[in-house]
């Protein structure tokens, strides 16, 4: 009780100290991150956006943020530094590499990791980060870029309760929903992998049922339009189908998110000796579609791999 | 134009017919038929149910039924006939077996068939009944046991428009909402097929979503409080797992239902040439759990072959 109570006030004193700092670091200005950053900047924090790609950067300029060139920049004076990167290599990069985070984060800072990791790597990273006074806040996110936009992430918190406390005010400006799922690094992105698990399997699943209704000659639409009242239902099924309706493979998330994500899901599963067969069948069909050129395209594009074996007619645009 | 007036002139004819017979047979009396059966002496209809075990026949006497123990009983002097037997063999028993329906129906008297078949059988059965004048509607229906006792059941229907005509009253008892797919019988079996496509594998992946989560020693209610408010849902992952977090396979929906409809997926996707590894290994999980003689349990069992390979804790009954 003693403990949890010097905690909460410890919690208090660092909420006050960031409430009182604007100054909110974000890097990695892709899809996800530059929607966190605009959140940031719509509920008044003072956001500088770091990417290596200029157009980014650009891009973030005339939404009315400062940009620049390095992690390092980004990092100074903030109160929060959200890492939007695309996974654990990267991260370290930003952190720890030329340029990095790491060092210009002072102590009470907390780093946001977002990306979809290993389990293994926040509490890694999260002790390297702590030798300098820095806290580390596991927070895999889930919604889209839609809602990253509009402040409307789902995020998958793990982490002391002073890293909570801390990212605190930051978090409500980009998050719907922030689930507190332990009090330590690891957990967070434990769950982003159950469901990321899941994701990939649906969207998999979702593509091989639309590619055979095809080859059963049934009229796609109807399909869609019963399922989604029925079962099989799935929120990737309701969210991907309509970009095979419409013959639209521009990437609202891309196939290599799943190669990599499932990727991560089967490293994971066999780094603990336990199968997987139904993600490992589902991380072949994206690996499939990465295989025949797709690999930027929308995720939903597992379909085609179907429709190049199989010559089955989709939808297309025009 | 005036091919389609005639028609609807023809249905006009025997909605009326059907609307001033109100007796209705249902054949086969499990948990979806029971439910069918009770909604249609709730809407006020004489329903003579039938099936070969007598614990079933005494149930529904006690719901206020007429049970009988022929399929031809059942049928005699019926408008519409409902079959909720389990698979083809048992449907074409029921009609032209010994004690079959098929003899005691009328000319323009529905059969609605609502089991799970192959998409080629429907077409082929119709034709058999068409020569006796007998109409037949492809009727597969989604829900479960509890929507079926309630009457709202979802029906993938597909047969001649005169055939939804004469099943109309009868359906509005036991439907919430009747698809009208198609004006020939098949592809609401095909629609129903791709359902349980999806369906299946959804179970098998939360199954071993779930089982990899306690593997990660993951709080298991706080991975399904997450994942129902992130994109890894599916409509049988809100629904199944809480059979998991309750430690309890009691069968709502058997193990050996997704042995057979995977099963008429991957032969009906084989017959057409028709590649489906996503199901294929979802059907492996579901026959796992029948070799480890789960087959009558609940079909959320799936985990229960993740935990016999692999050890992992699972909630229990106590």
């Amino acid at each position: 009780m003693v403990a949890k109570a010097a905690a909460r006030g410890l919690g208090g004193t660092i909420r006050r100290m960031a409430q009182n700092n604007k100054r909110v670091g974000v890097i990695g200005l892709g899809s996800m991150g530059i929607g966190i950053a605009q959140s940031l900047l719509r509920e008044g924090f003072d956001v500088a956006g770091a990417d290596v790609v200029e157009a980014q950067r650009e891009r973030f300029r005339q939404a009315g943020g400062r940009a620049v060139a390095q992690p390092r920049e980004a990092a100074e004076g903030a109160s929060a530094v959200f890492s939007v990167v695309v996974n654990a290599a990267q991260n370290d990069a930003v952190l720890f590499g030329e340029g990095g985070s790491a060092e210009a984060m002072a102590p009470g800072t907390v780093f946001v990791s977002c990306c979809t990791v290993d389990p293994a790597y926040p509490p890694k990273t999260a002790a390297r980060l702590a030798e300098r006074g820095v806290l580390y806040l596991d927070a895999p996110i889930s919604g889209g870029a839609v809602k990253a936009a509009a402040g409307r992430l789902t995020v998958m918190g793990a982490g002391a309760p002073e890293a909570f406390a801390a990212a605190e005010p930051a978090l409500a400006a980009v998050a719907e929903k922030v689930f507190r799922i332990a009090d330590r690094p690891g957990p967070g992105s434990a769950v982003k992998l159950i469901n990321q698990l899941l994701a990939g399997v649906h969207i998999a699943a979702a593509s091989e049922a639309m590619a055979l209704a095809a080859k059963l000659g049934l009229d796609l639409p109807t399909v869609y339009e019963v399922i989604t009242a029925s079962a099989g239902n799935s929120w990737m099924f309701e969210n991907r189908v309509p970009h095979i309706l419409e013959g639209d493979y521009q990437p609202r998330s891309a196939v290599n998110i799943f190669t990599k994500d499932l990727g991560i899901v089967v490293d994971s599963a066999r780094a603990n000796q336990f199968p997987v067969p139904i993600a490992g069948a589902a991380m072949q069909m994206f690996l499939m579609a990465a295989a025949a050129g797709m690999g930027r395209d929308d995720d939903a594009s597992v379909v085609r791999v179907y429709q190049k074996l199989a010559g089955i007619e989709l939808p297309t645009q025009d």
